[in-house]
């Protein structure tokens, strides 16, 4: 057994201690010792499949397949879990790319590139306030600042590095030269229900979506339910609720990969039988390039302010996030979409990703490409998550011809 | 200085202590020591009035002033505050009886019928979950079981009643025959903006607000706030939204009475990224009578099911409160808009109290008659509560001519 049916049942076989720090449930935190466990698996899975294997400064997995010149691609995805994950999110597109070694390996076949297979040890913040720790380090997108963060018993970064035979002063060297690296590619599951809904099990991502995020506050007046008739309460759960299907609408009005989002919201003084005086809640805006976004986020507080203005409830709006988009490279993207055409029979679909990636740290060096597949009910964190071994060995088999018609076009 | 202007400064003074449990707040909470020094002065007030006094065995402060017949008219209200309340939510309407008491005697007036002013220990629900228990226990509607309530440091009523000097067996013994009463009557201020908004003092009211409430669930599907389409999302937030428009857009065709309020909503997972998986929120549904009220909660309640199944955000709802309307006495209401007119030289204004009153209690057992007066911005239960001590002084005469008519036509 081998391929994308072996990918996923390796994935679920570190579901369960000692490769989670749960005994009921997954979670791999980064630099623990469920963490460690997986590190020593993929060590011999990654031997096993033909690769020489270091444990970088940073505490990533690496496996090199040598190839006939010095440069590489990089396939990677994370080995770290939120609390309560689902076992497919980052692991997956480790043992994805441990697969494609292994049938290059099997096959004799030497490209003019090595392949290198990173196992990040956190995407997530599993264990620290900051996500990407890892990617972000190999990237050099990280400073020494970070080594100073510490998680929820205190304990620092530097410190924890240390009690995982690591080093506070070798941590940022994990960082590559961009000139030794030909591209980098990531498989991941979706996340989301757009390929199942359309019938697909895979997506060639476009772009991993800019991001805006604002928090509103929205001033009425409190006053008792009983007693302030409607035509003269100034209800600013009224307002909000109304600003809340603007937002919608804007967004529903936009290209299909804009998404606006209103996720958290606060009423006060919040009694049955008291008129809201005051709401606060946030709007998270994603699209996969930033004119659309910006120009959704320009209507958006437009209309909120418009809606403040008619309803007497003034709302003051702080923009709390801009992340930029991170945008795969053409020519990455044209090859994996033939690469899954060719697999799947159909023409290959476009996705943005509205989910932040380890690919994100790496298109600001590297010409990138991510391939998403299909998950069941687009869950994830969750123990629930699913993907169907069929759906994820097409993905191994694309990404195989992905890699040899890269090396094709390259020599 | 007598009349409206003293009423007013009465209720000033009891804002400090000893009157007040708190030294920069009012909060006069049932059976304590500021209510044991509230009691101690208004007993000097009746006196003073020309009232005989007595602590009844609910701890209410009653005073009486005699009159030809036997029967009692009652002029009441409640001397308990909420924390960081205001100082004429109650205690106003308290000392302008003692005002029309004070100018009969001034004037060696006597009326076919006795007078008896009584100070209720706790409307508020002040110190035990339980409101109205003054009120309620003089109307004979409470039974021995609210003995057993406690309050926040597990004091029993029992308890605090014997503390007090009082006695738990005899608590219900302050029930009054209502064979000895001829009615109520009740001023207060308005705690709504209606008054102020139509530039008038007073208010005549016709009816205490009908009241039932709801609790609402709307269960959508949690997911990524990136991930996640617009047109696949079942945000449980966007639909409780729009179900909040409806709500307001119902209440708001209805009639002038009618109000309905979602106060309270707590959103599940609550976080910015998350589309959110549930809203759970209240409805509050008011009106001065059932038939109104009960139209206009169908109709809420076939609006939220049309937007649950358009959206596919399943919501249930449990009602959790019904509270009958509680009309005051037609011919006592007609007498008082005489006396309102006859001071303001307009037509008294028929209003609805939305809020619950003492005279919700006595509308059960005899005629009663409520008299509302405008204060500033609708607010109370607040330290920002204010009145015009012009607009209480008109309200001191009207009552006083209210009570030498009906002494008129009763003779």
């Amino acid at each position: 057994m081998v391929g994308g049916i072996r990918a996923v049942e390796r994935c679920d076989a570190l579901k369960r201690p000692p490769y989670s720090q749960g005994a009921d449930m997954l979670f791999r935190p980064y630099l623990s010792a469920a963490h460690d466990a997986t590190i020593a698996q993929l060590t011999a899975w990654m031997s096993e499949a033909g690769m020489t294997v270091r444990l970088d400064s940073a505490g990533n997995v690496v496996g090199r397949y040598e190839g006939a010149g010095d440069k590489s691609l990089i396939i990677a995805s994370h080995i770290d879990s939120v609390r309560d994950g689902g076992a497919y999110d980052g692991p997956l597109g480790v043992m994805l790319g441990i697969e494609v070694v292994a049938a290059l390996n099997a096959q004799n076949i030497r490209l003019p590139f090595a392949i290198e297979i990173y196992a990040f040890g956190d995407e997530e913040g599993s264990r620290f306030p900051a996500s990407m720790l890892c990617s972000r380090a190999v990237c050099g997108q990280i400073d020494a600042s970070v080594l100073d963060v510490a998680d929820r018993d205190d304990v620092t970064l530097s410190a924890a590095l240390e009690s995982f035979g690591l080093s506070r002063d070798t941590f940022l060297t994990a960082r590559r030269d961009p000139s030794e690296l030909i591209g980098y590619l990531e498989a991941h599951i979706e996340q989301g229900p757009v390929l199942e809904a359309e019938g697909l099990a895979l997506g060639v991502v476009t772009s991993i979506a800019c991001q805006k995020r604002f928090e509103v506050t929205v001033t009425g007046v409190a006053g008792h339910a009983g007693t302030n008739s409607m035509t003269l309460r100034k209800d600013a759960l009224a307002a909000a609720a109304e600003m809340i299907l603007a937002i919608e609408a804007v967004a529903q009005a936009g290209p299909e990969d804009l998404v606006a989002t209103v996720g958290r919201m606060a009423v006060g003084p919040n009694a049955p039988n008291v008129v809201p005086g005051e709401v606060v809640f946030t709007i998270d805006v994603r699209a996969g390039t930033e004119a659309p976004r910006d120009q959704a986020a320009d209507a958006i507080l437009q209309r909120i302010q418009q809606i403040a203005a008619k309803r007497e409830t003034p709302a003051s709006t702080r923009l709390i996030h801009d992340l930029p988009a991170a945008p795969c490279d053409p020519s990455m993207m044209d090859k994996l979409s033939r690469a899954v055409t060719s697999m799947t029979g159909k023409a290959a679909r476009p996705i943005v990703s509205g989910a932040g990636h380890d690919a994100m740290a790496f298109a600001g060096i590297t010409p990138t490409a991510m391939l998403f597949i299909r998950c069941k009910d687009g869950i994830s964190h969750n123990p629930r998550e699913a993907v169907d071994p069929v759906d994820v060995d097409l993905a191994f088999r694309a990404m195989l011809a992905f890699v040899q018609d890269l090396g094709t076009t390259d020599e």
